[in-house]
């Protein structure tokens, strides 16, 4: 287990969402002294993704309020820890979703750590001091260094942050299917938002034909034209599913609202996986003929350990792959929260914390 | 393309459905002559699979009346064609699911023919000549050599007409999943039916700890006494499912009832499979969570290619593997097939073929 401190004596400033209607405010709190372990980290910026949303509105019923979000948080290293042999301070660093994890099960020691079931996370998890964690929507982070990764010195820090959740949430399953280096695949990326996009850039980076799979016609022009996607089908039109059965390796999906799995499955050649990695409320419908006669296979994938992080943010800093964001402040918070909710935003928002009151803490 | 010859000169007595009822009389038809690349099969047994239920009911609206069923047919060879080097006349021998594949695609060269997309099954299909396949509910049957295995001297012709369908359906996943020759896994096996109790055989035989996850605590006496299975979860009990979280390497779910998927994913460990084999009319419900925080995958499989079929036959005479069945008659298929949708029979009927009028054809 991480050893850690105790005693949260540093006052912070952030903002939180105290009560189900999600609305976010100004909250002043206290993290614990940076630990032996620890880095502490001045936060730059901070990407809101969409379980960000889901939190704030308590949508999975899980949250303790009041809740600070934020698991894409990049900054500047200012003290580390006694046992911290790998930051320095002044370090442009990066911190995603997780907070801490056992260190000693098979899935920590092969740094899938985010497979570890006794894993919490970066916001709305129970640290080992019995704290509740507060995520990246603050000026200051306290993180065990086992968690943090260097960021690229040709990355920029905005663009940059959503790679921490968004990025290895697509990367890790891509890597885990050999995507990475085995080129001249056809993989399909069924929604072209936050994680689609980023998923889009990596196929192109790893040389694959990418197709993009969406309920909206009018995103075929920025997809081919500006994430250089190779093809685009509209999953609602029955025809362009006909024609594009049997035709991919791999599918990415993205998306995190209710739909049947079934017609895009059939879009898999024989022995094909599709990869999910969105979490709706309600449950996928899966019917039986188009899995059963493909064998096909449906997969879940969560976010990413340490060393696939690492791995991602080396391979973006080579391929020069960032996000496609907006950036937005802490004062328009609730605004750019409602934009997340009707998938409003091309592709990330990403908070530039500096701009955020009160400045003297 | 298989050659075959048009001709259907041949006329046979069998027993037939003739509209969505499902009522079965007895039907006398043609087949075709017996090809170059024919055998020519008196059928002796022939099992009553799930599947023909479906089709005499027209569950799935696609059954062509009148329809003869049974895809799990055993009997001796009467006659060859005269490209046959296999087979000669008097062999004890099996067919299953296949009656034609397309012979030149990467599947069926890489004998996974059920997964060739010109596949015709053994009833309910079209034929090469444009005739309607009519299955082993018939006295005698004109297969292609290609889709015909031999039976093990040791095994007898009744007990063993349902692997040609059931043992193959199960025994082509494990297979796929290594567990045929890697002993001492942790295996689910969902529904204790026809396909079931073969699995929990087939486990048994392999070397692996198979526990039995049935709706039904009836079952449990029967499946670790009679079936030899190591454990009995309740899918029903929640603090059963608890217990058993994390505990199972690989999950083969033979449920052909809709169901949601979410308390079973919970019983594999990390990076496990559930391979789904039965059919359900709706789709399965799938809920995100159990998937994406284990990396679980849920898997389809549809019967076998050849190759499997002929490695499970020898298994079998190896290990002296056969169904458990009642045998009835085709006086009977009314009530039996009644049964069937009751899941009333332990596990497979048999169809004695010999006990049929009209015997003089």
């Amino acid at each position: 287990m991480a050893q850690t401190t105790p005693n949260h004596t540093q006052t912070v400033s952030g903002w939180a969402a105290h009560d189900s209607s999600g609305k976010i405010t100004p909250f002043i709190f206290k993290r614990r002294e940076n630990g032996i372990n620890d880095v502490t980290i001045e936060v730059l910026y901070c990407g809101i993704c969409h379980t960000d949303l889901h939190h704030v509105r308590n949508d999975w019923g899980i949250t303790m309020y009041p809740v600070v979000p934020g698991h894409e948080i990049t900054g500047v290293i200012t003290k580390v820890g006694s046992n911290v042999k790998e930051f320095k301070v002044g370090d442009r660093v990066g911190v995603g979703c997780l907070a801490a994890t056992c260190l000693e099960c098979d899935f920590c020691k092969d740094s899938q750590e985010n497979y570890c079931d006794q894993v919490q996370f970066t916001y709305n998890g129970i640290f080992w001091d019995g704290s509740i964690t507060y995520g990246g929507y603050s000026k200051m982070l306290v993180a065990d260094h086992r968690y943090v990764v260097h960021i690229p010195a040709n990355l920029p820090l905005d663009a940059t942050a959503p790679l921490l959740c968004a990025g290895v949430t697509v990367f890790s399953p891509m890597k885990d299917h050999n995507l990475h280096q085995a080129p001249g695949k056809k993989i399909g990326v069924v929604g072209l938002g936050g994680l689609g996009h980023v998923a889009v850039k990596f196929g192109k980076a790893f040389g694959h034909h990418v197709t993009v799979i969406s309920t909206s016609p009018s995103k075929e022009k920025e997809a081919k034209e500006r994430l250089g996607a190779d093809d685009f089908l509209v999953s609602t039109d029955a025809q362009q599913l006909k024609k594009g059965m049997r035709t991919l390796d791999f599918i990415l999906n993205t998306v995190s609202a209710k739909h049947s799995l079934g017609p895009l499955l059939e879009l898999l050649k024989v022995n094909g996986t599709m990869v999910v990695v969105g979490a709706p409320d309600q449950p996928f419908e899966l019917p039986s003929f188009p899995m059963i006669f493909g064998k096909r296979a449906v997969k879940g994938s969560v976010i990413g350990g340490m060393r696939d992080t690492k791995e991602m943010m080396e391979l973006c800093g080579k391929h020069n792959i960032t996000c496609d964001i907006e950036v937005t402040t802490p004062h328009k918070l609730d605004a750019a929260l409602d934009r997340v909710a009707k998938n409003d935003v091309r592709y990330r928002f990403v908070i530039d914390i500096t701009a955020g009151l009160p400045s003297n803490l």
